[in-house]
């Protein structure tokens, strides 16, 4: 920063309508833009709000160029294009190769020289941690581990032990990953747990939400492909798979042994049943509930919108009457009514 | 410990119905209420137990005083008023000003000379922790934050970046402030991570409950106002707003953008959709989802209590034959049934 | 390892059909299963795998046995039988000793000879940690707690006070127990906090899964019986008491003062409103909500699966014109339509 919009056009493939020499030097919503900034119009919800934006640049379809007060930096796929150029602005702060004095490393790991760990981070036996990798503060990594490049595990963060991760990992602060799987076979004296003795497989660009968790496998590898997505606070049982680019958004559910395929979408708080397999490009809406397989891409829903107490009490009350109701419409098609 | 009734009459503002010279050494419920202990009667549900209690005193209603067998403190809100005696009874411990030798503390933090600064905590660049405010073993304040006064971060919390906090801040254990919000893009090859530029604002007087998370803004600030609290495992995210005083029970979860009013109730497990604005006043039964913009302030449902599942299979069967039954309904309309 | 196939039956009571010096060197799922692996044949769900494993030997019973095309192990509960062999081949690592240079452990702490502090663990003021128990790294035990023998405390674990365990106890990554309850009296003023005095106790056997927060009790005790097992990102509140060997998966919630009996199971995402009680074998389906005592035994549900979006609003336009409908029928009864 700054930065021309000249060469924000060049770099990020836009075509540029104004000044090339105009200086950019913050990012900022439509409405809160000043001078200097940049901003960005995607679909047609903030529509109304690029007449009147102070922004010196618009990020824009070419269709919404006539309509932009300032420059305009047109793409055919804005948000994306916003998106880069946002993180080119603020890039993420470069690591610093170290190892923190208060560190406690295995003499059996093996820490790239490119690699940072932080303060009061715990390294375990024969993990490995890529080139330019960082281990935020707090972070524990156990035993097995392989964490790849260029990743980033914020603060006190858990990798448990036999997780092997890609490249560009982020993982958010209080992520575990590799927890045992709840696992337990009843018997007259009570649960017997069952050895969780598999590992994860994380792929290459997937970023998981703070607190997190996704369990080993029992016996194979719990998988979770390239460029998966995933929110804040979401549970991952054992021997899940989740396929490619599929985003996972607060607090989803996925229990033992379900396959997801790629480009899926969950939205908040929806689960899905044990030992179920999704194709690709399902979406689930919030609070959904999927307990049988889906072979079919599209969206699925099970979820009720609230309503003022007493209309729905009212809704309720008819819901668990239906079998009366079904009781006087077989009588009036009896003529007995 | 020990205190008179007379005292805590005189400094809680109840009136005293009873010794004055009688000493409290404890607080207990009534029913498990012993010599020297203080117990409290609030609502109805406990009523009974009034008569039985072994309580020295009771703080209760002036409605209620007549049943009591103790000495009776009586005002007009017990529940608050026994909480505040309570509290004077049983005191946080007072921090013990220090950072401990353990803590790694960055050269540009600037950490009051009244604070604590716990084991194993790291506190980030150009971060300040207030006046008498306690960091818990375990914690860490990334870079970039302000924590207010008389603030108490337990263990094993972290704050990301770029918060900033009122005073009085209470955050439980495995809380996550200022993580990255869930910001992608689409595109043919896969995500694109949008860049969460913005900060978190906390106001005074907030209490965020274990492991619940609070996402950064995108561009502008996450913001959660005064006098809110919030229970265990909530997840709130980007650019949400809480109004002052609303109170979120464990589980709930807050989509991208909603904006929540003053005074409002979420019960468990409960969901607001993402960009959704919801007024003040407005009280959310467990496990019910909003999807539209609430104006109306009142209590709001949308769920179903649990039935034995083969009464539950039968209901659920009937809602998926609606359409039937209302084909047989409109065919006795037509006459032809 | 190796172990012969008659060392296994003799020590694990089963009946062995094949070669007693056959040597098991690993655990195989049957599909996955190689020369020298063990698996296990549990319910008819993988019968048909049993034909092609290749595994040296399968746990199964006696009516599978004529189908194994390996050894048999027949047992007449394989899963249990099964889950007690692997943890016989696979045993958790042996625990070393010892306390890391890097804890902090208070002078007024108790730990056993034979438990071993790991790395950048604290332990509080008056905290007794007993034999054998370990304590992974970054966790923190605060003041006034208990932990019995044979403990394994994960990484990233917080107890935080009054919280005494049975033997046995594990604690997965980020745990928080004893963390204050969401107790608030509201007042003009604002909500009033009511401390949290109470403490937590834990039977003997009890495991709980990563990022799974369990409140102290409020006067009384936080109560989790013999050999309950929790999943992930549970959230026991304040008061519930949960009773022996009943289990509760993922992202389950359990308001204040609840009470669970005994041998309960609790599917994935489900919930009990405040102050129900649930009477022993209790089973509740994912996704279910229960806000009424159960005094029956029995499976129970309240859980709508998804459908695709179209048939699903659909079916929920349907729902919210029940009444129409109704007064369609009242209408026809009348002879009035």
């Amino acid at each position: 920063m700054p930065v021309s919009l000249g060469e924000l056009a060049r770099q990020f493939d836009c075509k540029l309508l104004g000044d090339a020499e105009a200086q950019i030097v913050s990012v900022a919503s439509l409405s809160n833009a000043g001078p200097g900034s940049l901003s960005f119009l995607s679909g047609s919800a903030f529509k109304q709000q690029l007449a009147t934006t102070r922004a010196a640049a618009v990020v824009l379809r070419a269709a919404d160029a006539a309509d932009c007060p300032a420059a305009s930096l047109v793409h055919e796929d804005p948000y994306a294009c916003y998106a880069r150029i946002a993180a080119f602005l603020y890039p993420t702060p470069a690591i610093e190769p170290s190892i923190h004095p208060s560190a406690v490393v295995a003499p059996s790991a093996r820490i790239s020289p490119s690699a940072q760990i932080a303060a009061l981070v715990s390294i375990g036996d024969r993990s490995i941690v890529g080139d330019n990798t960082y281990i935020g503060p707090g972070s524990v990594v156990g035993a097995d581990c392989v964490i790849g490049n260029n990743g980033r595990l914020l603060t006190n963060v858990t990798v448990v032990r036999k997780v092997t991760t890609g490249d560009r990992l982020i993982l958010h602060p209080g992520v575990v990953i590799g927890s045992d799987g709840f696992g337990n076979a009843m018997t007259t004296d009570g649960w017997v747990k069952v050895p969780q003795l598999g590992g994860v497989r994380i792929g290459n660009d997937v970023e998981i939400g703070a607190n997190t968790t996704i369990d080993l496998g029992t016996l194979e590898d719990t998988v979770i492909d390239d460029g998966v997505r995933i929110d804040n606070l979401v549970h991952i049982a054992h021997n899940v798979k989740i396929g490619a680019h599929t985003a996972i958004t607060g607090q989803c559910g996925f229990s033992g042994s379900v396959v997801i395929g790629k480009r899926c979408m969950f939205a908040g708080q929806s689960g899905v049943a044990g030992h179920i397999t999704i194709c690709d490009d399902v979406v689930l809406y919030g609070k959904g509930l999927i307990t049988k397989d889906i072979t079919e891409p599209g969206i699925y829903s099970s979820s009720f919108p609230s309503e003022p107490v007493k209309e729905w009490n009212r809704m309720l009350a008819r819901f668990r009457r239906l079998g009366h109701l079904i009781e006087r419409v077989s009588k009036l098609e009896k003529g007995e009514s």
